[in-house]
């Protein structure tokens, strides 16, 4: 086991030397790569807890070694992690980066095996997925001095790691407008756990647009989802059973959407000319679900990609570009949207 | 760069000396193992061999170290990809074995660049999706001495190394029975790439059953596809544009029909109403297509699951249990196939 705030090396870690120097990792990193953007004051002092606790900089990941990255998520179960993975994989790739991907199933036996392995293997750097870890898994990492990032945070911003995660909030506004545009006043929303941040910022985009446009929210309208297809189907079914139901929905997820779809084709209703609905994602199988769903994008590769990128440098201890990126999503419209249905 | 008949740590390979004694590599690996079954005469040829080349059985992996195997397809764009990436990573995950992804795109400088890193980082096995390798660099990794496992074998079966496919003919004849057990007559088939096993072996298998219900084998049904859902729906429309068009399609893959349901529905025709559609593969998303699909289910995540098993047999020296596997398909009837419609 390695001390406190060394690495797997024995090394003490550049997180260290910053807790020691009351300064940010950044500071920190920018003092060892000998930057000028540093006060002389606080260069001092840093450069003194380097030099006392014989800090040495990792040594970057040359063409001769084999370099791993570690790819982790909760589960590999959904359309949506392989979008990651390719991602991921194909920047590692170009880097020369070998890329282990794990899924560790929200069972800290199966974390704390996956830690163990990682320390075996001397990983370079770890991409997280919705956070897949326990604080305490996450504590360990440090220790370990493996760079870390998370993709898609799941909760608290307060994590001591850079996060990519996309524009949720103006998904959910730009999803919203579009059925506002298209003449719909009573839109329902189907949406995802509230756990999650990505689930509240949507909601209170779609909340956004319905005040910008001045219609009145109805609490009525908006029914919980957990992301996956069964909950669409359920939380539509849940809508067209209201006195007076929405003309269009927008599900927080694809696989919602899809759901959704179901619900109304069981009922005979058409889609687009009964109901409208959009869904977010973006997933590769939209773009042929019967009829093809409008969405909001989410650049799912690209946010694996960023996240390679930010932790390779991490690795090399440079500073992330910003510790907080959030790419933009995208309204793609296609066949499931059009006005609404004349109400006899 | 290690010499021909040795791996990367100079030893001698047990294929090597299963050449050179003109037997087997699973009897090379019966005397290894001490097994009975093997004729003294073999027996005493194969030891002066081992004996002679100062070979060394492999080190079982231990917990200690870090093992790795690695996972090779040419693409990672399609939602079969998680599929097998999801049952691979449950065993090696299940074994303390790390799973490295890698997509090589078919170009062989990424191929090569994949093989450098596989090396320096002493990789335990490969498991290959419908065999992404030229023939060359397989023998590139014969010579490296790391046990291969080919899944869902594109081409010939000559392969030296074991391969697990899917009950492919199988599962053709399987929806095939399926549609004309309904009453249908007329059944089109939008089929595979011809240069692939597997698309070749569903043909079969839908020929077969034909034929055994003494329904004639009509050459305009069989329409070429490539198993993206843009070729299903430019399928489904040359069937539909026929003089007289089937009542039913069998899509050799859930993505062509999903691409086949759109096409029927941009006609403003229902399924199963007017034309009932069966895939093969029963991706997750499948259950919620709209309608769900009546589907040949392959069991992506199991074939994943037995590669890896293998691979690691292989890696301790052991024979595989068998050198050619095909996992049993499953019908899966859902709701996109019914009795033919009636023709006005």
């Amino acid at each position: 086991m390695a001390a406190h705030g060394a690495d797997a090396g024995g090394r003490v870690t550049i997180t260290e030397i910053a807790r020691r120097a009351g300064v940010s990792v950044p500071t920190v990193s920018r003092v060892v790569n000998g930057r000028s953007d540093v006060s002389p004051r606080t260069r001092a002092r840093v450069e003194e807890l380097l030099r006392r606790h014989g800090y040495r900089k990792r040594p970057t990941a040359s063409p001769s070694r084999a370099a791993l990255l570690d790819l982790v998520f909760n589960d590999l179960d959904s359309p949506w992690a392989v979008e990651i993975v390719r991602g991921v994989e194909e920047a590692a790739h170009g880097a020369g980066v070998g890329t282990v991907v794990s899924a560790i199933h929200g069972r800290s036996g199966d974390a704390r095996e996956w830690l163990r392995n990682l320390r075996a293997r001397a990983s370079d750097g770890v991409v997280l997925v919705t956070s897949a870890l326990e604080p305490v898994l996450h504590e360990e990492l440090r220790i370990l001095g493996v760079p870390i990032v998370v993709v898609d945070p799941a909760g608290s911003t307060a994590l001591d790691v850079p996060t990519i995660g996309a524009a949720n909030w103006s998904g959910g506004l730009a999803a919203t407008e579009h059925l506002l545009a298209l003449g719909h006043r009573r839109i329902g929303l189907i949406a995802g756990p509230p756990r999650l941040l990505c689930s509240r910022a949507r909601l209170d985009g779609y909340r956004a647009a319905l005040e910008g446009s001045g219609t009145a929210v109805d609490a009525s309208l908006v029914v919980p989802g957990d992301f996956r297809p069964e909950s669409g189907f359920a939380g539509c079914n849940t809508l067209l059973d209201l006195p007076e139901p929405p003309t269009a929905v927008f599900a927080a997820s694809d696989q919602m959407a899809l759901g959704a779809i179901e619900a109304l084709r069981r009922r005979g209703l058409r889609v687009p000319e009964d109901m409208s609905v959009v869904g977010f994602d973006d997933l590769p199988e939209v773009r042929w679900s019967a009829p093809p769903l409008t969405t909001v994008r989410q650049p799912l590769a690209d946010m694996g990609e960023l996240a390679v990128r930010t932790v390779l440098r991490l690795a090399r201890d440079e500073p992330p570009d910003s510790p907080r990126v959030e790419l933009g999503t995208e309204l793609v419209v296609r066949a499931s949207t059009a006005v609404p249905a004349k109400r006899g």
